[in-house]
């Protein structure tokens, strides 16, 4: 399938220290520069936030998930709404895993055959099977830009033998999802597997990128692995995946690992993690995460963040948002999620510019040095 | 104490038919028409709204209340925030109420003497006294541009000795808070009283009048009464009540009630039903309530309400709209409060106008035609 006219992904400068890219990702929906952050959201909706607020942060990308939206409001209804795009109102760009890890994550609700994963609902324990055959279709209907292959996520810790038995099912169903990936308008990513297993990881990378899919992702990782372990592994796959292909890193998106996975290589990132803890009154700042709540901020008359741009910094303080935490106030969810979005969306925009400059290294150092040391 | 450097009313037009008014309200923060709707900011936030956002709906004046702020987060820290503008970063017009009403429906939390009100918090349980001295302070630090007197509330139904006591109790507390008012650019507002019974309304119209406040409120209504016999009394009410000053009808709103408290000279209104309601998943509209929950809505794509002009209805579908209610999402309460509020917004807009023209009871029955006839 040609599908040159609606996708590209052009490279434009390495950084000369480390493996940071600076690259430009067309789509249908808009050109997305990379390493990008992408805000999830899940149900169609990033929690708290409107499309135009999430225009407004300069959101280049989105993230939903399949598994959540098969669900409900189920993908013949966003279909009809004209996909996600029209669904939610959100006209930039958009992408959705492929539930792979949402089933893996059910456990003992979950059955993997070679066929695929039967598996019971969160929601009313409904019984439901996955293929990647029925998981294109459904990625079809939802009709984002950039679609995930359905794969098989080894929790961690998992023995060599399973994990490998995994990946190898992994690029099985690759296989099966390009054969019946259903449009032109929507660019496929293969996912490499291989749990912690530098040989694995290597082989999958190779297997995946041999596929030629338009851009390739890292999954299984971030799934409780000491970080450095998960650094490792990506310095091993930078090394080997495609360099003329967008990387995309899997749930990945804490403030210290967009700069350790940008260090490897990663082009794309997403996070719950910025929505999830705006939502309990956790600010991530220049100055590293606060806690709002904190009684330090009672008569903290400064903004949240005085070195951020967002209209929550720019117009309310610290000693307001923490009453609206303190008073369940949806406020406060709100701003906080508004300045978390906009400090992570700044932090790439900021990266990206230090990357073009060939300045990556002294960018992460001043970084961390307000943020607190990654562990 | 000549406060008319601040505050004037200006009773511009009378509906030729009705009672209904036409006026201008000019406060230090800006100038309210009237009749108008004042969306409620319990604690210093419009539930799921943002200033800006309340701003683009063009509201006019909010209200916020003494008794939560007092509490949470207390005044003297608002006071250091600049006042109630400043903390919440409102810069329009705001009213505060006195914490009257909301200390006597703790019930069996307060006690009423000649002094004041002891009661204990809904928060943690401590002991508080509010007398018109202290509200005074307490309203003075809050910094709102029209500030309500103590008053004494009765429950519904109440017997006609305990509801004279209550109101002479009230006309006593209101002399008070004349005496003990602080500030020159804040509004004190008299209260009326005296329950369900026409000749104690009428008594405590007429003490009210005599003491001059810059407006005259109407307490003690939408207690649990039918509305035949609020709107009987507001009838009654319309022809004590100082024709040359703002009339205000203390926690009613609902759009019938809009349209029959304006038909009998209320100029202002305040209700928390179009944001409470909002988070039950229920919108206002011009073709009356609609439960967005319900099955019906699942795949209609059409507006809200398709006769709004709000970000909510331009700019999503009601089988949206019901998704993120079924899914929980925050954008639920958001989309519906953003509605609700500029719906009873517009509703203000629109009967003003009709004042003007004096078609205020033909902008009625088209209204009621389309929202279903009042109870």
């Amino acid at each position: 399938m040609d599908q040159s006219q609606y996708f590209r992904f052009e490279l434009l400068h390495e950084d000369r220290d480390t493996g940071a890219r600076y690259g430009k990702l067309y789509t249908p929906h808009g050109v997305i520069e990379t390493p990008c952050y992408m805000p999830v959201g899940t149900q169609a909706t990033v929690k708290a936030m409107s499309p135009r607020e999430l225009t407004e942060i300069k959101t280049q990308i989105l993230l939903a998930n399949t598994y959540h939206l098969y669900l409900r409001p189920g993908s013949a209804l966003v279909k009809e709404a004209g996909g996600l795009h029209g669904f939610m109102n959100w006209q930039g760009p958009i992408l959705t895993d492929s539930g792979g890890f949402q089933v893996f994550s059910l456990g003992e609700l979950r059955k993997i055959t070679e066929e695929g994963v039967t598996f019971r609902s969160h929601l009313d324990g409904s019984k439901h099977l996955f293929t990647p055959e029925s998981v294109m279709q459904t990625e079809a209907d939802l009709g984002a830009d950039i679609i995930m292959a359905f794969d098989e996520c080894c929790a961690y810790p998992s023995e060599y033998a399973y994990t490998e038995q995994a990946m190898h099912r992994t690029h099985r169903w690759a296989e099966r999802c390009q054969a019946a990936q259903k449009r032109q308008d929507q660019a496929l990513f293969g996912i490499v597997q291989g749990g912690m297993y530098e040989d694995l990881r290597k082989e999958s990378a190779r297997t995946i990128a041999s596929m030629d899919f338009i851009g390739n992702a890292i999954g299984g990782l971030s799934v409780g692995e000491p970080k450095p372990l998960m650094y490792e592994l990506l310095t091993v796959l930078n090394g080997v995946m495609p360099k003329d292909k967008p990387r995309y890193l899997m749930g990945v998106g804490s403030p210290d690992c967009l700069f350790e996975g940008a260090e490897r290589g990663v082009d794309m990132f997403d996070c719950v993690l910025q929505t999830r803890v705006a939502r309990n009154g956790l600010a991530l700042t220049s100055q590293g995460p606060l806690t709002i709540r904190n009684a330090t901020f009672e008569r903290d008359f400064t903004p949240i963040d005085p070195k951020c741009d967002c209209y929550a910094c720019k117009e309310f303080t610290r000693a307001y948002v923490r009453h609206l935490v303190k008073a369940k106030e949806i406020l406060a969810s709100r701003l906080l999620s508004w300045h978390n979005l906009r400090f992570s969306l700044k932090v790439m925009e900021d990266m990206r510019e230090a990357i073009k400059n060939d300045c990556f290294l002294e960018f992460k150092r001043a970084f961390y040095e307000g943020y607190g040391l990654p562990c």
